[in-house]
């Protein structure tokens, strides 16, 4: 088995990407800035009132992993997608990008994950995710020789969401730490942080995350506080390492007392923020696995996010390592 | 039956859309800026080529459609997909756009039209095209009272690929012209008119086809000339109306003895140039079947065309009748 830089895992969706403004978030009752996890119904009726799309690949970890093999990282992913057109698309693309995915297809009910992304004015993206096939993904789709082999297995918060995949996320923690490697987590959402918080923490106090990724909402809405750096500070002690992002005032990484400031890069528009938290993790994670100090791991972090956001869709369309390189980060 | 200015009728395919350099055009003999027509298998082979894309529901007239609708045309389509999650996508976005579409979706198999589009640095696109569902399409799908509810009655060349269309579209002539309504079509693609060169021009002098609308390749292909302004004269003589396209020079509309040029919009960045031609068509046949001058109608064409090009995929992402209206235009 070659060697990979980073392992991701998460709930393999593909994106219906549309724009609408306030008024049709509150109208149908779409909370702004969040993942709203919806049924098939929900998704049909949704649906059926949704504007002209497009869709790209999607799904948070997919996303990362992407964005590693983007800046010349060594990536591999497992999630679950079904038998049909869109799970097709969710394998192309990700493959394509040179990420290594064999996580077997299921039947085709039910269908491949999708997320109707609603993209406001303000780029804000409000998301209404299916589940979907990822229901199905298990223990049985770990493949030890790949999670041995990677430097840093990193999953989504977002898969205590669907049954049996926190089983597969616990044994993923044994054998990579078995095999020396280490674990990482993102935090995903301060509503998934709300849902699952007290899990979320017994991960990180056990020591089955070493590196947690989170944005200020979510770091506030572990610890209940209001106030921020009272969440960095319990955050440095009940993990190794954490990189929080703030929006457009960039990403503080915590490290025991340390608090590394990185700042965000200068955008020209701000089109559509999915996948910035996501693309934050590729460049850290590309930094930190290539051994680079970690103001560097958040400049990376920075530079990779500030690029997705200024275009439509959760992966950079261009080569993320060619910026890096224009930026003299690599 | 509710009146509509245009009627499209096309082929119903869903984009797929990525960007390659030259060299992976000619290692893998696509003709540049061409439609090329290409089989399952071949689709499937250049598909494992093909870097990370995106998709969105194209076809030269449904993006025409769409484009009149967005305008506030009141536009109807005439296309065929198969009952499979692509053909829905197609289904949703045209009706999401407020375009009537009722064709009734074809079983599983074939599968609904996709097109392979490679966009290249200097923002060319070279499209391979698998018809699938496509091939289905006939006489038994046109809907004689939207067709006789319409202003004008739009087809694509590319209609003569597929084995029964054309039948289809000679019945819309014929229901068309017998409720004093116009007929319209584009020669859709140089290679296209080399295939069907009689048939098109037979189309034209019998009056089957009132309005023409081409580009510069196009009508160049179809009088084999080298001369543009012996091909303008020849135009003038075959149809009662040609509006010819001139990527950044504008366009030039042609009936009779008149040329009315009119210029390209100015704009930031040449991103893709799928959808220009049909965009450019969409602009017209809205002045048109609002009855505005031709030149107005050039103008407007010019500047959806200018739109579409300045962002990835097909069909605006934006309001067109907000940019018209911007533009002082409606």
């Amino acid at each position: 088995m070659t060697g990979f830089d980073v392992l991701t895992v998460g709930n393999a969706i593909v994106d219906i990407i549309s724009r609408c403004d306030d008024q049709f978030l509150t109208e149908n009752g779409i909370l702004k800035g969040a993942m709203n996890l919806i049924d098939a119904d929900r998704a049909e009726s949704l649906y059926d009132k949704m504007g002209p799309a497009v869709e790209a690949s999607g799904g948070s970890a997919g996303n990362t992993a992407a964005g590693i093999a983007s800046l010349g990282g060594r990536a591999a992913y497992f999630g679950k997608v079904a038998d049909d057109q869109l799970g097709k698309i969710f394998t192309h693309d990700i493959r394509a990008q040179g990420v290594h995915y064999e996580t077997k297809a299921k039947g085709t009910t039910p269908p491949t994950a999708r997320s109707m992304i609603f993209v406001t004015e303000d780029g804000e993206r409000s998301m209404n995710t299916h589940l979907g096939a990822c229901v199905e993904f298990g223990p049985e789709d770990v493949e030890p020789a790949v999670v041995a082999a990677s430097k840093v297995t990193y999953f989504e918060g977002y898969l205590w969401d669907p049954p049996r995949a926190k089983q597969a996320i616990l044994d993923c923690a044994r054998i990579a730490h078995e095999s020396g490697r280490e674990m990482s987590m993102t935090l995903s959402d301060s509503f998934c942080v709300a849902r699952y918080r007290e899990e979320f923490l017994d991960l990180m106090r056990s020591g089955t995350v070493d590196i947690v990724f989170s944005n200020r909402q979510e770091a506030l809405a572990l610890y209940e506080t209001d106030d921020f750096s009272v969440a960095l500070d319990r955050m440095s002690r009940d993990c190794k390492l954490a990189a929080v992002t703030m929006s457009e005032e960039g990403a503080v990484i915590v490290k025991g007392d340390e608090r590394i400031r990185v700042d965000a890069i200068q955008i020209r528009e701000l089109v559509d923020t999915t996948g910035a938290g996501d693309l934050f993790a590729a460049g850290f994670l590309f930094g930190y696995t290539q051994g680079r100090s970690l103001e560097d791991c958040g400049r990376l972090g920075c530079l990779a996010a500030g690029i997705v956001i200024q275009q439509i869709g959760p992966r950079p369309l261009g080569s993320l390592a060619e910026a890096a390189r224009e930026a003299g980060l690599i």
